[in-house]
Parts: C-alpha cells; structure tokens; sequence
C-alpha cells in the first residue's frame, strides 16, 4: 500500500494506492467526517460490475449509505445530468453534513466532484476511481465539472477532495481499449516531469497491459505523485500546471474535430503528446534520440485515428477554442528534454500548421485527415 | 463618494456607493481586469429602464461589450437558466480574458456571480447591485447560486467579486414595496451588528421611503460595511456569519410554506426578524424596551402575509429543511442585545413551535395561518 499526501494552501488530503485500498482505507476516511449520510455517486456499468462495494466496505460503520446513479459515458457529462444529482440529494435530504463517493471513472468523478463542490455551496467529496485515466489523473488535483454543448468542461470548479482511494485490481474489468487511454495519462506525467517513471514504464512494457498488481500500484503512485507535485506548486492553473496539459492542443482538435465520437479522450491526447514531442524535436528542444524513446512507448498504443477534413482556417479555429487560448495566440506544451515539460506562451496556429502537416504524412499509422 | 474595502484571504476588492459611481468608478475597475471580452448579465426589466448603462459608461474605454439578458424574478432563478447563461457566453466566444458585470438585483447578481464561478472554472464578476436588497446584501459577501425546485440556493458556491459598484440613484425606479424589502435587510444589519446604524435609521424614518440620496448613500455605505465586517472574519459562513441569517428561520418557512408567492424574500425575513427578537426577548435575552424600539421600526414597513394551515409537524419540517439544519436541530440566531446577535445552536422546532404560536396571536397585522 502506498500513501501520498497532497498539501496545498489550508487543505490537505491523503491518496491511498493498493490492492484492497477500499476495505482497509475508506471506513476511517468517511468516519473523520463524521457524515449523517454518505452518497455514493457511480454509474450503471461499474455498479453493476461492483455492486454495492463502496456500501459494503462501510457496512461495519453503519452510515446510512445512498445511491445516486448516473447514466454511463461522457455524453451524459452534462448540466442536464448534474441537475439529476442534484434532484437525487434533495431526494435523500442531503445537507450540509453529507458525504459524496464518486465511485466510477472521469465522467463521475468530475460530476460529483462539482456537485459536491456547489450543492448547498460545498460539501465534501472523497474520489474512488474505478478507470486508469481517473487512478492516474483525474481524481487527483481538484478540477471538476460538466460539458456544454459547445465546450468540453466548460463549466466546472477547483475542488479539493477529502481523500482519494484507488484500488487498482478494479482495473481487472476495464476494456482493454479504456486501459490504453489511461496509460497514456500515465505516460504523459512521465514525459513531462519524472524520467525516472519513464524509464520505469519502458522497462515494464509487457506488465503495460497485464493485471501485475505490484506493478499497477508503483505505476499509478509514482503517476499520483507527480500529479501531486505539480497541482502542489500551482492549484488553480495560473502556471506550472499547464504542462499538464502537455498532448491537449491537438488532442483537444481531435476530440473537437470529431466530435468527440472518433477515440477516446487518452487516445487523443497520446497521439496529441507524440505531436506536441515532435514540434519539440523540430524546434531543436529535445534530443532526437529522446524523440525515438517517446515514439517507442506511445506508437504501439497508438490506434488511428481518421480526421474530417480540415484546413487552415479549421485547424486554428479549433486550436483557439481551447479555453487557454489567450489573445490569438495558444499556451503550447513543449519539451526542453524527456521529463522536462516547459509552457510556450504566445504560440500560433500558423507556426503549428506545418508541423500537422508534416505529422500526418510521418504518422499516416496515427492520424490521417479525409482528403487530406 | 464612499469606499469600503472588503479585505479576506487571498483577496481584496473595493465597493464604490455614491450617486453617479458607475460612471465615476467602474471603468478604471474594469480596466484593472484587462478583459478580451465585457459581458454584461442583466434582466429584461433593468434593461429597459437602464439600457446599456455598463456600456456607455465604459464606452470610452473601447472593451468590446456585449449583453446576455435574463429574464425577471426569482422563479428563473434556475439551473435552466443558468444554462442559458452558458451558452450565451459560449456564443459570445468568452473565454478566462471575459468578465461579467452582473447589472441587476438578487437574482442577476446571484446567477451571473454563479456563472463567473464556474464557467472555464471560474472567470472575474463585478457587482452592479440596482436593487435595495442587492446594494445593502446580496451583492456583497460572495454567495451565488440558482434554486432547485425543492431548495432555495441549494446549489452555489463562494465567488468574492473583484469589486461592487453601488449607485444608490438606480434605486428611484424601484417600486416601493421591493424598496421596504430591501430596507428590512439594511435594518437587520443595525439590529445585529450595528447599534449606531440602528439609531441613525431610527433618527432618519422619513427617509427611509423618500429620495434623499445623501441619505442613501450613508445608510448603503454602513450597511455594507457591516456585511463586509462580517464576511471578512468568516468568508465561508463556519460560525460568525451565520448571524447574517438573523430572521431567517421563520423567514424561509413562509417563503417555503407559500411557495415563495405570497411576500418578497426581505418581506419574509422582515417578520422573520421580528420574531427572532420576540423570542429573544422571551428567553431574556433581549430588553422589552429594545425589543419594543425594533418592534417600531419593522412593523410600519411590514405587510400581511398569510400562511396556508400549518401544524406543528409542518412548522418543523419546513424549518429543518434549512439547509443550516444540522442533526435534528437548527441554528437559530437570537439577539443578545440590540446591536449583538449570537448564534444559538442546537435550537429545536418543538421549542420555537409555542413562541410562533404566540407570535401569530400578538402579530395578527404580520402572520395569519388560515384556520389557525
């Protein structure tokens, strides 16, 4: 079992990582809250896969336990579905002296994470990813909130959670397409901050995608870790944090693109990381050897991904969409080095234009455009 | 021309009140922000008596500026709305470089500060306040929300404003009764926190429904102070704040057993208030004669409002369902003293339910329950 501590300006919260995590971590959790009533917040999919398991665990400490369930996928990350949560607690009288469980992967984990942070202005919300992009990313670091039609987490709010218990052999039902998505999250936070993690996940490549627990609990603690660090150093995004968007420009056009319908949000940022390296490899910032190390890793993961058509004009509209975008020009992630991630403010569609070009000729096995 | 500083962790912001202040004061404000973008949250109803005030008076200052219109009253005062909010600021192509100007009374400064909240996870709001309840309360403090239909502000969150601007002239199109609703608000904070406030209302009766801007001026100017007082050693209503609910109890019970149809939410806490200093004077708490000097100054202001049949069962109910209620027992602020209010926790229904009793008799010209 592994324990990480996440501390930031009057708050601070511990993230348990292990096998059984569940059992052994979350009855003292809850107990600290001292809730009249615990809501647990999952999805149709995982509770038919777990049903009842965060109750179960709680069993002994005789909370009254609630669900709350919400359709499954990102399509039902909405203000319509948030309005159903909210609905739910009313039901269930819920106040102030309630407790969330986000039980389930990034879409719940973000929808009750900003329920909690707005039902009767905050309560508290302990998070209990059930998907590799939630274990490694999501539940960690306090961003929450839903879709508009016209924005992907366009809405939403910093908030902290009380805890965060991952227990990774829930990975074990998990589509092996869902596991690629988060090992690039994964990868990611290797790339951008910690070689040793990447050196650590190359060298483990065919524990990659096998259910190895010893390996799965190193993985995503070092993974947290990072997370932890750099959310430490800035919550709130006005800096550092942005490396963590590193792969988010053209994964964000990806996604955009097609609507969102073409992969999933990981596979979009990998193939978006392997663009963002390779600018960086042609800029003269990182080594052409490393290039080839970051390559090595993502392709195989890789699935191709088949564009609309797109030019120009396109391109940069939906560049500039991103809500980092400021003043015509977009906060682009590059790389100074493998594990060393550095924001380039002020960068353009046009200077990136190019690059996409080059890319998808390089890449026809990652990404390629209709009539392109 | 008065200036307040609201002073809390993290964050500071001034409030301007004097007639003529949007001019004087909110393009320098606004100007600090820097925005791309200026979206000015109004109702239809200030729209047409004040069209495009914000942005003439920032017209010199060449910010593109644009209008998202809400329709008028507290039953839109919903997540649907809400949405509307959204998508407009989306069409407008707002992004983190967008502030809001919230142009309006409670319900605007309440949504469009909910909005700037959360929209991108969070972007600036300035207050413009054009109601009485809005320039003496709402608009300072940083609470913002919608409604869910079985909770008033159920859903919400802390959102401190980069600054309030208050032009107490707005109020001259008030019509009179939000006026006296508004005026109970101002009256609670003397009643609470404020004896030499208090007196000067006292001194100054004729006024309190007369156009005497001098007058407003001061009385806004002192009633925010209070309010910001009070925010500022508790931003995040954990204990001190809470007094600011001074009258709220029975308040929200005859907002909540009308549907919110027979008063205005000042008008409920008006005799709210009143039968928070009759309870208090019965617990010895409070002096006769002081009750007696708070008893002169609501009643004139107060309308009748009767009440569908309310037994014991139902007056308890309607009170714990405040979203203060804690564990069977409610925070019930009582006065200590004109000028001291204190927090009585672990208050119940069952003791409150024989003064309401007493109250309707003595007050028939305030609270009717039909059938009672």
């Amino acid at each position: 079992m592994k324990t990480i501590r996440v501390e930031l300006p009057g708050v601070s919260y511990p993230i348990y990582i292990g096998p059984g995590s569940l059992a052994s971590h979350l009855p003292a959790l809850v107990n600290e809250l001292a809730p009249e009533l615990v809501v647990v917040v999952s999805n149709e999919t995982v509770h038919r896969l777990y049903p009842n398991r965060p109750a179960e665990v709680l069993r002994a400490s005789s909370h009254r336990v609630e669900t709350c369930l919400v359709p499954d996928g990102e399509r039902f990350k909405t203000l319509a579905t948030l309005g159903t949560i909210y609905e739910r607690l009313m039901e269930l009288q819920a106040n102030r002296r309630s407790v969330l469980l986000a039980f389930g992967g990034g879409v719940v984990g973000d929808m009750a994470g900003f329920a909690a942070a707005t039902f009767m202005r905050g309560i508290p919300v302990i998070q209990l990813p059930t998907t590799l992009v939630a274990q490694v990313d999501s539940s960690v670091g306090g961003k929450t909130g839903v879709n508009l039609p016209a924005g992907k987490n366009a809405v939403g709010s910093f908030k902290q959670p009380a805890g965060v218990v991952i227990d990774p052999t829930l990975l074990a039902t998990l589509p092996g397409r869902e596991l690629r998505a988060g090992l690039f999250e994964l990868i990611k936070h290797g790339i951008i901050h910690d070689p040793a993690l990447f050196d650590f996940l190359e060298a483990n490549r065919p524990a990659l995608t096998a259910q190895d627990w010893d390996f799965w609990e190193e993985a995503v603690a070092r993974s947290c870790q990072v997370k932890a660090r750099v959310v430490q150093q800035d919550p709130h995004e006005k800096g550092l944090r942005a490396i963590l968007n590193f792969g988010h420009s053209l994964g964000h056009l990806i996604e955009t693109h097609t609507g969102y319908e073409a992969c999933l949000h990981g596979e979009a940022v990998g193939i978006g990381m392997l663009f963002a390296a390779f600018v960086s490899r042609e800029w003269g910032l990182l080594q052409a050897a490393e290039f080839e190390r970051i390559r090595a890793l993502l392709e195989p993961l890789a699935t191709t991904v088949v564009l609309p058509p797109l030019d120009e004009a396109g391109f940069a509209a939906h560049l500039m969409h991103d809500k980092k975008a400021e003043r015509g020009t977009l906060r682009f992630i590059v790389l100074e080095g493998l594990g060393r991630a550095a924001i380039r403010e002020g960068t353009t569609p046009a200077e990136l234009w190019p690059f996409f070009q080059r890319f998808e000729r390089e890449f026809p096995g990652l990404l390629r455009v209709e009539g392109g």
